[in-house]
């Protein structure tokens, strides 16, 4: 297919042809890259009128229910809603595509709805190329509410919030005090906390940490200006608190435009991941050099050793570095 | 003078000596950069019989008065205490040196004890290399408790906590509900967490702002394994609380110590800074090639207005690196 097929496809709103951009996109090979990158050029304009809602928390508390129940309501409200998932160890794991995709029941077979299990890049920095780009697509094609989630517990919880525009944490009661396995400084990067599965006999156990949360929230500092982080009760299963958690997400969607961030974000947000490119690519070009390679080896057991400093090796290193480049 | 000259004056403990060597160390000049790595080189068996702590908090939390007063009191007792600071704006303020050696009154006349300055370095990483050496150098001459204090509001935060055993916060009650001006994340970093200025009428505050704190404690995981970081209310001008402080510090230390992390933890930040190092110099490289600089300002703005991605942008920045060198 040539580019000119799959802007035409776009323009028709045609699902086969938006199937194959994201094959495209997550392609490795070099001529499919090319037309990929031409593709995402094209469509940029018509990006950028969409919500990018990302979700993380430990595997269990429920973020696939809640994507499901809260996606499946803004569907029926006339949305038009993309899922895409990040796992880095998706290529080894293989097991949480289906998963997902079966755990969202309501929402997989919704018209308005479209489901991407995450790439398998290999490392997070090729899973977190291929979702952004895919996210451009599904802007591109017409969802105007993205939702990205964390999948297993990894590094990929800072990948996500740094593409979305408002970034949830999903917390359940009673998983112990080590803040439920969640990576440190992640509380301070959510814009709104969900604490999942209030039901049944759980809910007093859910409105207790609920306070905890509160007395936490009260000392750390918010993640955005002017934004008091709230707590939402949600029960994913039976649907309650997901319209609370919604008008969340609006007021502060809401507000960061007024404020003049919402777009101001984005960028920063591309420039940010420009500069993260580039550190990648540089580490690459030297960790995988023979030569430093040897080296390094070396003087990590020196330093280990303590008969050098990291300054000592460093110099070594470039000396290197220098001489054969 | 000679290195030979130098390791002489750390055997008999010449404090002229130790001075002029901690110069060399703080040296721009190249010729001097040599030697001192060299005297590094020698001297590191002779480190690693120490304490380093590191103490953080907002300007007003109290920390020079609380490192005089804890710090006398580890001297009286026999230590010998060396006290660095590291601030990256000293080279513009110039202010907090003597600031910082009037505020510590007791302890700037005792006899076992040495307070360094903040270098200037310019940059972070130029004050952080120097400080690293510095500490070194006291170690090596025997000072076995150090203690590394950040100056100002900055970026200094997570280096003294790469470079420490035991990192300390010190927060104060009533300084606003936004974290006291603290990174984010910070608290997440403390091993130990101090309430100072408990003390007059500011007692009941500073201990409900403790429950508080215990509170947030509960539900963030500690930074270290098996360690359930403690709060201490101290008053640093009365000395209350710093004897309780000490017993936290000693039972932390002989806990990782006994798990076996001490070193270890250690060897950890050592790798750490180097790879620090590595990616500090292969960005100057990137960064200051004159062609990128100019393409980098073009693409900046191209991202900015849509036309393009980060991904294109890399792409074309990675093509100028790789025909010009």
């Amino acid at each position: 297919m040539a580019l000119e097929d799959y802007l035409e496809g776009f323009e028709q709103r045609d699902k086969t042809v938006f199937a194959r951009a994201i094959t495209l996109v997550e392609s490795n090979a070099e001529t499919d890259r090319n037309i990929a990158q031409e593709l995402i050029r094209r469509l940029l304009p018509r990006t950028g009128e969409s919500i990018r809602l990302g979700f993380t928390g430990i595997p269990g508390a429920g973020k696939s229910t809640l994507i499901d129940t809260l996606g499946f309501s803004l569907c029926e409200q006339g949305h038009h809603i993309a899922v895409l998932a990040i796992d880095p160890s998706s290529q080894l794991s293989g097991g949480s595509i289906l998963g997902d995709k079966t755990r969202m029941e309501r929402l997989v077979r919704h018209p308005n709805a479209f489901i991407r299990p995450s790439p398998s890049g290999g490392v997070l920095g090729g899973v977190a190329r291929k979702s952004r780009e895919t996210l451009l697509l599904c802007e591109a094609f017409g969802y105007d509410v993205v939702f990205v989630e964390t999948v297993g517990v990894g590094q990929s919880e800072t990948t996500v919030h740094s593409m979305v525009d408002c970034f949830i944490l999903l917390m359940i009661a009673g998983a112990g005090d080590e803040l439920q396995g969640i990576k440190k400084g992640i509380v301070e990067l959510a814009d709104i906390i969900v604490i999942n599965k209030a039901d049944g006999e759980n809910l007093l156990r859910a409105k207790a940490f609920e306070r905890e949360m509160r007395n936490v929230l009260h000392v750390l500092s918010p993640a955005s200006r002017g934004w008091k982080v709230p707590t939402a009760l949600c029960s994913a299963l039976g649907g309650e608190g997901i319209r609370e958690l919604w008008d969340h997400v609006s007021r502060y969607i809401a507000l960061r435009k007024e404020q003049g961030v919402f777009l101001k974000n984005r960028h920063q947000q591309s420039l940010e991941w420009l500069h993260a490119l580039i550190g990648e690519y540089l580490r690459r070009q030297f960790y995988h050099h023979p030569a430093i390679k040897e080296s390094l080896t070396h003087l990590t057991e020196e330093m280990a050793a303590g008969r050098t400093t990291a300054t000592s090796a460093l110099q070594t290193l470039i000396a290197l570095y220098e001489t054969k480049t």
